[in-house]
């Protein structure tokens, strides 16, 4: 590195090679027509890209740049907290704390600047209080409702979940999307119609 | 869907599931620390990230958005072209035409302002003829010179490529950003001297 500041380049590139650990994380997805789980890194980027395609659908005005990110790096934390499945009540009640210190020590691996600028969008995503992290969040959640419909509910069936279950973890669709929201409900009650999740 | 085009969005959600498939695509890198090829849509989301990351080492003014969008969709192709390597030469021979009609097919499910929006940032990320495009090329270059050199050269040893080969294939990374070219060659002067490169 003959530019710059030697140690500042080296923070951010440890941080970028600890970050590699997201594609051997485990979701309880399955992508369709594989026969394997998806992993955190390839799902981030499937709904960093969604973002983009499906804009227009956001109920207020969204930073389009900020809900990206915000979905590039959600799922960061997974490396130390592992992914914590939608429907594991035991797991969630502890997942803001495992997932806080995650965070304290995978951003910190960043130089100051880029470590608090990560953490506030992190954060932000987590409380949903914005209007890009409710967007953020909407497309996070309808993602797995795509990838269980066109399993044939693989994953609903896998762990017994129930159509009132789906619908209680999901309706937060409807704070950033009415239209996405409207049309999660649909893709639900064709589930269960077609048997891949239970009444 | 209540609200807006009905066709529209189905053709957004077609494509969305469409993509999916770059979730199978293996690349000739392996993730550090994992025994298995790395696939393209987790790498895309690795250089999207590192994009917001390096984004300072850019030599020109980058609007970090299109970098990044370039960078989400920069391998879409490869559902239909698969994964050219960069050192294989008979397959680099019809990449581009192969990627083309890749691209004619793959973009073509979006609706047709989205389909040119998209094909527009792919066509520049191609031709490297931009500032925007010429970083996010410089980053898709040293991300597996990174894996290489973390994984002691495991694929490059796999298929005996030396030296010359390297420089040769990613000298193009200075067009980006000189800083991390000075980098890159530091790099792979290191792997030559612990035996992870043959000179």
């Amino acid at each position: 590195m003959k530019t710059g500041d030697a140690s500042r380049f080296e923070s951010q590139l440890k941080f970028i090679l600890e970050i590699d650990k997201l594609k051997t994380i485990e979701r309880r997805s399955y992508p369709i027509g594989l026969d394997r789980l998806e992993n955190s890194a390839e799902h981030s980027w499937h709904v960093a890209l969604m973002a983009q395609v499906f804009a227009e659908y956001a109920d207020e005005n969204v930073n389009l740049l900020r809900v990206q990110h915000m979905l590039l790096i959600h799922d960061l934390v997974e490396i130390d907290a592992g992914d914590t499945f939608i429907y594991d009540e035991v797991g969630n009640r502890d997942k803001a704390e495992r997932e806080r210190a995650a965070a304290d020590r995978i951003l910190s691996i960043l130089p100051k600047d880029q470590a608090r600028e990560l953490r506030t969008l992190w954060d932000e995503f987590e409380s949903c209080d914005s209007a890009d992290s409710r967007f953020a969040a909407a497309l996070d959640r309808l993602m797995p409702l795509l990838h269980n419909f066109h399993t044939e509910g693989r994953s609903w069936r896998q762990h017994g979940i129930v159509k009132s279950q789906v619908v209680a973890r999901n309706r937060s669709i409807a704070e950033g999307s009415q239209a996405l929201w409207e049309y999660a409900k649909d893709l639900i009650d064709e589930a269960v119609r077609l048997g891949y999740l239970k009444e």
